[in-house]
């Protein structure tokens, strides 16, 4: 790495480390493609659904066009799925793409973000990418603890990121905590509620935090279409907020981010009930699989909200980078979270049935060596 | 607009005009979609290819994953199409995300970037995004004048943008006056050469440009598939530079900037030189359409090297909104580029024989109102 070129705070980034594909492992290993069962980047077992391959081949025809810088369609559909003005509406290239946008729109050089420990890689990154100050608040049972991250809160804050659920620890925090935390935060700071891997809560969990953006003009909601909607090969999220946010983060947004088969897809899967149920009963029935393993297995594992979970795989060190490569001889793929400060953990992806009984036998077995 | 939110930089941001959107001209206009000829975006006029579609086709049942973070595939036909290592590569959501990329990356708040006057409005946006200074060269006979851009570049300079071809002007700087420039240009400046419109130069004014990245260390080529590729639509654009510059843009980069249908596409279609002579052969006639009309009704416009001509509509200030609406009202949409201080100017960009055809007649008409 040069000295001659860039900012001092982008020469100290660490990349983000994104979960091995099929191929790559298929090459490193000398393994058969087809062989390989990848459980490392909350992907949706079944895929993208069946409505939005249909709705990209109506727009493949186009593709030689722009995509709609304004979104028209997909920010029309989402205004009525959430009850906002289509002008609150932030799309982006996944959420990623909100999320770096919230930070180069909200954030300037010195300035402070208050994130907690165990959160998204992405947070780090994006704070980062500003030569922002990082404040990161140490996590209470792997999870936010938003009082903490309340005091923590400086005069040169501008933002909090929250996750809710939260990546990679799979922890939630109930509705009422966050407006608590939303009713006492400074008006000046903006508040990213990281709602990723929302649909996958149980319905006694659920609520609407777009009805909230109308209350709290520094709340900004983030939302994918990566998770639960089975469209992370294509790239679209979005972001809720007042205009005062919109206006802005739309100044950064890049005017093509979001391609158009994406747009045409988030629209079909938007609407896909059956698809959404269908992954949300898979992922329950899943959950419960894991966890009866683990427990068997006499595996510590933080409860999960989300369509992964943390378990710890040894008491050393090295335990989950050496589990991770003895799974990954056995052809399967999980996520090492020694980056996250959790090196005796891996994060597993909740698969299909048969997806999930792979890992659990390769498991059993790299345990046992 | 708050002033409560984001560094002052950013709300100084004018956002960027994109074409109007085929569906957004009928809403206005009540229009017939199938009745509208949109020469406004630069766009190749025959679409995505075929070849790119069957590329497409196959890549359709994996897009529940992310896409693949390293773009091996992709990095790897590049690579051997440019001659050069794939860790030279960095994979951008069109080469806007290139241009944006490479500000982040290289410059901070407060120090300066070089660009010239009337070229590409992005560079502007990048520029005011990272909260740089702008050094707005004068244009030259409408194209960029490097001694001058040379004789601009301060202490704190570390960026210079060059378009060649030139966007909204069609202007074009040969090989020779190019290197000579990197000659000259201090070593710890990088130099941002796009090239989106490349692939429309005849064959006597094409070069290499691939080849300098090897000499020098502070050159960034930028390169797009939205133009003679025909993939505006996927997002997929690429930069070339040595390992110091690439390795500081993939810290900056969004892991999963490139989705998976962009991925696939672009390899498909860097590959079929049977269609990208088909684009090159139908702009030089279009553009031989396009000058002769212009000659006949006796407008001025810039000579043109890519797919789109710079045409004088009137001489007075409004002269290019008024032409503009008067088209739109028949339903064929150019782009206005007084936002790039050309307010008595339009671009237009080259079409399919018949849809040049109806822009002709339909500017004819709206002259002579």
């Amino acid at each position: 790495m040069s000295k001659n070129y860039g900012p001092e705070y982008v020469r100290a980034i660490a990349p983000y480390q994104a979960g091995k594909p099929i191929a790559e492992v298929a090459r490193e290993f000398g393994l058969d493609e087809e062989a390989i069962v990848k459980l490392a980047s909350n992907e949706n077992p079944f895929g993208v659904p069946p409505s939005a391959v249909q709705a990209m081949t109506a727009a493949a025809a186009d593709l030689g066009r722009y995509p709609d810088a304004n979104g028209f369609d997909l920010k029309g559909a989402l205004s009525k799925r959430y009850d906002v003005p289509a002008e609150w509406i932030t799309l982006g290239n996944g959420s990623n793409d909100i999320l770096e946008i919230a930070a180069h729109a909200f954030v300037e050089r010195g300035q402070s973000v208050v994130y907690s420990q165990y959160s998204f890689a992405v947070y780090a990154l994006a704070t980062q990418g500003v030569g922002a100050r990082h404040i990161v608040v140490p996590a209470k049972d792997y999870g936010h603890d938003l009082p903490a991250m309340l005091a923590a809160i400086q005069e040169d804050t501008r933002l909090v990121f929250i996750a809710n659920p939260n990546n990679p620890t799979g922890t939630f925090i109930p509705a009422a905590d966050i407006q608590a935390f939303l009713d006492k935060v400074p008006a000046g700071v903006v508040v990213v509620l990281d709602e990723a891997y929302n649909e996958f809560l149980a319905e006694e969990n659920q609520f609407e935090s777009a009805e909230w953006v109308k209350k709290y003009p520094n709340l900004l909601v983030s939302r994918t279409f990566s998770k639960a909607y089975g469209l992370a090969g294509l790239r679209v999220g979005f972001g809720i907020a007042q205009p005062a946010l919109t206006d802005l983060m739309n100044r950064i947004r890049q005017p093509f981010n979001v391609n158009s088969m994406a747009q045409a897809a988030a629209i079909a899967a938007l609407n896909d009930k059956a698809f959404l149920k269908q992954s949300a009963t898979n992922n329950a029935a899943g959950y419960q699989q894991f966890t009866e393993a683990f427990d068997k297995l006499g595996l510590q594992y933080v409860p999960s909200y989300g369509n992964f979970v943390l378990v710890k795989v040894g008491n050393d060190l090295a335990a989950g980078a050496r589990v991770n490569l003895a799974l990954l001889k056995q052809g399967v793929i999980v996520r090492p979270v020694g980056n996250y400060g959790l090196p005796e953990w891996l994060r597993i992806s909740i698969g299909l049935p048969q997806e999930n009984a792979v890992l659990i036998a390769a498991l059993t077995k790299a345990l046992a060596q």
